[in-house]
């Protein structure tokens, strides 16, 4: 393999673009750009996989397991190894030392290998992820190809760069006056610290799966992949790719492996605290990401857990840009992504914009007739929406209308292609940020825990200083991934600003256009802080790859 | 305060030779080099510090504590402010904003200055540290000194290069074919987590205090220093000094303050689980780092703790070097580092060396000889060994003739000018490592133990193969902070860098002049791996510092 000069300008661009911050992607988000028979064939390989044994001949296999089901109706009747752990593991281990010996930069351009592979296929990967996660096609090859590529390639860049700060071998020499001076001769090696877990999520497998596993692997690590057992799919082909292209490398393909698990079988709780694993990925509840952070001492744990996404709506001089921003921030892949806006803080006695002053009620009114003429169109709406990905998205959806008054009812939208995909539009519920209850129902409980799916809660504060209190108690006790805010005033925005430095969260500010609070890109932007409590780690940044490995420095006198 | 002129070349020093890890240190580590007064006006300063309220004028103090009595026999006599932490944490968070703003390069130059003053006052720190300590005085002046400021200021240049990673600001810009592109004005603040708390320790208070520190200072963090009750005035002396720079350059002295405890009164533990107190560094016992880990769950806690420190003797091909190479190592400070050798594995059936075959009693015997003969005059045994720091580790050597045949008793030295100073050789025993009893002592349990101070043993193994295995076990299950090695075989030399990778620790191979394996340099050695049970962070890598801050963007439509 001709790694260098095939993949090292990339690395070298991609080194440079997380300094700069500028926009840059090596990966094509227009599914024109993979050749013209890529759609067809990308669909065939996907079809092809249904109703098979996904063979991956890793150690320890001792059965199989699989019980996939689109979120748009199909099942995909697809099985997957179902490992020994007791085999597994050990034999994780036996091609860590060469995969050491091979040193950052190999590992990086093996890795970028990969990342290559995976992007010559992205419109398989695409189905793959669509009928996992229910993202509509078109977000399932972006989110789930190009931008999570991305994110591979920019962890990989990351670890190359933590890895290389200091030098394999140094001779070091200290003056001693007039006797000779003390000489040594040193040399430092990177070291992975072993079996690093990725417990993939049912939403975004790929795009919140690779940032760890590229770092641990570009770090000298191990690592197997334990998916979301309704999302395999788009990482067993993953592991396939890897396992592939180590092979060919010269490496040991289980470097990279698979654990699927059967129904109901916990295995992410048992691989967690096994000793051999020394760093975990995880994307999920609060629940279990806290039980992983208290249980699994052993590890490194990186975790992004559930949290509480506000806008600050002030003021604004581009009314119409804030709403159809803010709508299809709402209805992008039905809410469910863990940076879609929830609480929206509006004042009770309306804001100032370029269109006059607006009562709340006004602006709530204006925000759903803007959601609803968004999805107005159901082509539209389901290309916009895609599937609730599961049962419990529903149920709190339809549970959200008992919370408050309903600014904007739920649609059910018909997908003629997939006639049992669930597809719903966003729910606005109005919350009174003063009163607690509201006939009954625990109001402030409401929009101070994770409503995961469409549903927004319009929560009427009386002042923006309030809104801003409410701002800093939501991040500080309930995390968030994401932060608005609309305001014209520079004195509000430096408030803003402030609460979101004290408090460590991305604040997304007037926002109008094409670019949206709850998308980020690779290489420029952050995914989470890592500072409040809807994650403990950041996408990506030097403490999300700098602990992943150690260096081990040898001294002998010269 | 002219910060850049005086300082920006030191620092880019610093951030150079982190990247060759080439010998430098703008800290003389001669006496001589302070001035012709230095040495009188330190002692004298030292002096008129004793017998009096240490004034620090820190918010919320509630009464006075200190109890610090000379390893080398006076009482210190010291009073020092004892805190109300309701008061004193709000109080302490106070500067952070202003902290914050100054930025990466404002708080790298100002924990410059802060390291420039305390260097000037070395000879005052020397005293500070030789009788708290009980090192003696040449040690304490280059340790707690020199070698002391080396490492805070190469924890400055770690934490300023990990700070500018990322730029202040970026303009980004997507392409969209023939539409205009998307554009984003995008700002990037590091910003700190919160108080940092620092437990000091007993035998270093500044040169395993100053890391912590400064990492936390330079990334905007507000620093409390809770030293060790019986090593209070060093780290007091720091905190002053550091206040006094801070309110010069226009910051707000609260953002470093010192915790002195009553006795008995384990603050330590009241405070680190604070929800203000975000970062914990700690260097002590194994029991309370193990609960720091599992308690301070709001924090990023770095540990150091106990360990186990190994030296496989397998040949050499020069064996006077090595053995006084080695009766060094367990001489220097009553072997009261956490870097001392303690086991020194050898085989039954002896060693290869220039000097002939040497069987395993051979060996001992010379190393137990090139101990007495390093020792035998009692000036110079002072100056090695200084003073048994406290009861415990004087009774640990009273206990440790009963572990097995004694090669080398422990000696009584006089100390003329410090009475009440207690003063030892160290003590080795020979263990059998093939025999886990001897004459009824758990010899296995006491070799797979850490006995801190001047105790080691001398463990026969049946070869070296059998020496690597000991080694590994001891290095995985109960740490290491230090590994060294003799050996003139390519193949041997292999294998104990392979148990050393895998294993995460630090080795020195073949050292038979002036650097010993308990020493380490500043810019070029890493203290520790933080990848085995002695420490979970090593001195000072980007791990030390990357978690310590966050970086928070904020998006703008351009």
């Amino acid at each position: 393999m001709q790694l260098t000069e095939t993949h090292r300008p990339r690395l070298d661009q991609a080194l440079e673009t997380i300094r700069t911050r500028a926009y840059w992607s090596p990966h094509p988000e227009h599914p024109k750009a993979y050749g013209e028979s890529a759609p067809a064939d990308g669909l065939a390989a996907f079809e092809a996989l249904r109703g098979t044994r996904f063979e991956l001949d890793q150690p320890g296999t001792d059965g199989w397991t699989g019980a996939e089901v689109s979120p748009y109706g199909p099942e995909l009747g697809i099985e997957y190894p179902h490992p020994d752990i007791d085999v597994l593991l050990p034999a994780m281990r036996a091609g860590m030392g060469a995969w050491r010996e091979a040193g950052p930069e190999t590992r990086a351009l093996v890795c970028l290998e990969i990342l290559s592979r995976i992007s010559a296929r992205t419109h398989e990967f695409a189905h793959a992820v669509m009928h996992t996660s229910g993202q509509a096609f078109m977000m399932a090859f972006q989110a789930g190809g190009p931008h999570a590529q991305d994110r591979g390639l920019e962890a990989v860049a990351y670890a190359y760069e933590e890895q290389t700060r200091t030098p394999v071998a140094a001779d070091w020499s200290k003056p001693q006056g007039k006797r000779d001076p003390l000489e040594l001769r040193k040399t430092f090696t990177t070291a992975g610290r072993g079996i690093s877990l990725l417990i993939g999520c049912n939403t975004f497998p790929t795009w919140n799966g690779y940032p760890g596993l590229f770092a641990s692997l570009a770090t000298g690590n191990p690592v197997l992949v334990k998916p979301h057992p309704r999302a395999v799919l788009p990482l067993a082909l993953t592991v396939r790719v890897a396992r592939e292209v180590l092979t060919e490398a010269g490496f040991d393909p289980n470097l990279v492996c698979l654990a699927a698990e059967r129904p109901g079988e916990g295995i992410a709780k048992t691989l967690a605290v096994r000793p051999e694993v020394k760093i975990i990925d995880y994307t999920g509840s609060t629940g279990f990401g806290d039980w992983l952070e208290a249980n699994a001492r052993q590890a490194q744990v990186y975790t992004e857990k559930a949290g509480v996404n506000t806008v600050v709506v002030d003021s604004t001089d581009n009314y119409k840009g804030m709403l159809s921003n803010l709508a299809f921030s709402l209805s992008l892949y039905s809410g469910q992504m863990c940076t879609t806006p929830q609480n929206l803080l509006i004042p009770r006695d309306g804001i100032t914009t370029d269109a006059g002053h607006k009562s709340y009620d006004e602006v709530v009114t204006d925000i759903a007739a803007s959601v609803g003429g968004l999805l107005g169109d159901d082509a539209r709406a389901n290309a916009l929406l895609g599937a609730l990905v599961n049962p419990d998205v529903k149920a709190r959806l339809d549970g959200a209308t008992g919370l408050g008054e309903v600014a904007l009812p739920s649609r059910k939208i018909a997908n003629p292609e997939f006639p049992d995909a669930v597809v719903r539009t966003p729910v606005i519920v109005k919350l009174d940020g003063a009163r607690k209850f509201w006939e009954g129902a625990d109001a402030e409980a409401a929009y101070l825990s994770e409503c995961f799916g469409p549903v927004s809660f319009a929560v009427s504060v009386d002042s923006t200083a309030d809104a801003l209190e409410l701002l800093r108690r939501t991040v500080r006790d309930k995390g968030a991934m994401t932060v608005g805010a609309y305001t014209t005033s520079a004195e509000t925005e430096r408030a803003i600003e402030d609460v979101c430095l004290e408090e460590s969260a991305q604040l997304s500010l007037n926002l109008t256009g094409g670019v949206y609070v709850n998308q980020t890109a690779a290489f420029s932007d952050f995914h989470g802080s890592g500072g409040n409590p809807a994650a403990n780690a950041a996408l990506c940044d030097g403490a999300f790859v700098s602990n992943r490995f150690r260096v081990v420095e040898v001294r002998r006198q010269a």
